[in-house]
């Protein structure tokens, strides 16, 4: 294959470097998503440590699926901010209209690739907003963050599915079963 | 069109029945789920009443989508309960394996028919098991409720977010406005 | 309830208006979307008419959650027109990536609303792309309509699904039983 | 860990298994199921070859929220052929009632886990029904496969992304790029 076939061809890499450069730009840090992972699982897994959460949310943010709703939620939190989007989409993004679920369809784009067992994990932590969804929602520092609080909570019931599953094929190993290692579970040697 | 055409023929009310009859056979009452949607909805609409949560609760059940997925999950709930399903299908379903997801699979089918504004409410109340949904889960009483649970909760998320979008229609209307009054808000003269 | 309790509010006229004037503005017309329903459901329901199609598809456009997919898909595809992006999402609405499948999650979002029997004419009339949509895909005319094409298909698709619904309770009657009216199979009285 | 922690253990090889040597005992080849995604993507891919479509629909069949689907819906399907279902979940499972859409709801949990570039693929050979999936809708050979075939189109759906995924990796290491792998695109080292 040659140039000549491909007026236009994606580069995953920039993709993937643009999302971890938006969140950070937006306020959020690896850490702070796995810190929501840990509050999600630690009762779980007691033994669980925050660099299994970190090392869970990186490969996360590895999936194109989530890196697109990350950068298109990031986009139009940006927009609304500036005040750029059409009426009456601008005031319903900037309020955080209850009712347009828009943000919540991009958020469940997410906790889908990791399995309906992240359904309740993203709900729970939706609905208490801890940590660093609590700082994402405060409407009094002129940051719209409509979309993000509910992507960054979507990742993290992602990270727990991911985790829930690895942990279920280490836990057959020490009993001496051979777990099949499917996509999920695969071990990853080189990371970012 | 003649009784020729149709070899088989799908009787509606008897799928409705059959939703109803068969919440109560595994101890359900509308009233049990209207006070879920309560729990969800009172700090949002301090007036709301139990009727209006109740009317609501019976509304979601009119919709064939739900009743599908009521039928469907209560079915798997009796046929592991006997001890009929395949193996390993029957021990997944009587220990509500965490990695088996097809129950919090058959909720979404309910709670995405009322939009996604639903998805918060589902998985808050399917984490916390207020009510009705902490006697379901109780495993010492001989019944397995792997699925009834999960579609308990996404019938009471879909009430609130059918609750949600009516309210912002009175709201309106007291406004002096002049709401659309889509297929989800309309004015159902005719209860069963 | 006064206005004081109310900072912002929601308008859900401005929403349902904005939704039929921008997908006028962007050349799709509801005539042209019926086309698509008469498409996938005249071979089942030979009896079925153009009207009866253009009122399904009004009916389906009348859903909050279809209009917030909608304004929403319309206003990045005029982003991506404007070069108003951020890279690399500029460019991957721009050249309707196919590894970016946001616009699928957002059409999803709308088949949903009627159930998961859309889903299948969804993916066909997404793949053959006949009438309008072939139209909205001609990247030839200076255009984007990388959300639009999705959301049209999806809309198709749902109107397909209310029908089939409708469909099955005329035909109850006809037979002389007494269907269920759902909150989908409602008589609507009052046409915007 | 010990044993005295886990008075259920899931085994994950036995859920594993079971899925393909029910996929078998009901009549479905994974060859068959690679020849649909050889359908699907040989236009975009002219080299691909049938040992990649049967190596990607293996990689499909190893996640665990694929084999949950595909148990639950084979399970569905045979109680239905003994007539061992309540009524009228049987009727509208032996008939593979057009209304009935669990099927498809279990159907697209499979999809999803492959990210939303696959609801298209799904909906499109669901609806064509070439090779193997017009063998399961054979309905006079005394089977019912009312989940099986919109099962087996999801899982030849789910493994198309799987290939466009990868084979845009590939694309951009012959241009000298450093694509990322994500947990999608990993090497498989050791296949069952």
């Amino acid at each position: 294959m040659t140039l000549d076939n491909m007026p236009y061809s994606l580069n995953s890499r920039k993709v993937a470097e643009a999302t971890n450069e938006w969140l950070e730009k937006r306020g959020v840090k690896v850490e702070e998503i796995a810190e929501l992972v840990m509050l999600l699982q630690s009762k779980y897994y007691p033994e669980l440590t925050m660099e299994e959460c970190i090392h869970n949310v990186k490969q996360v943010l590895k999936k194109r699926e989530v890196q697109n709703a990350v950068i298109t939620g990031i986009q139009l939190d940006i927009l609304a901010e500036e005040g750029k989007l059409i009426s009456p989409l601008q005031d319903m993004i900037k309020h955080d209209e209850g009712l347009y679920g828009v943000d919540e369809v991009l958020a469940f784009s997410i906790v889908n690739v990791y399995g309906s067992i992240g359904f309740t994990n993203y709900g729970y932590i939706d609905k208490l907003k801890p940590g660093i969804l609590e700082k994402l929602n405060d409407k009094n520092d002129g940051h719209i963050h409509t979309f993000l609080d509910d992507i960054v909570g979507a990742v993290a019931a992602s990270a727990s599915s991911r985790i829930a599953h690895r942990k279920q094929a280490e836990r057959e190993e020490e009993l001496g079963g051979y777990p099949v290692r499917d996509d999920m579970e695969e071990i990853m040697e080189i990371e970012k």
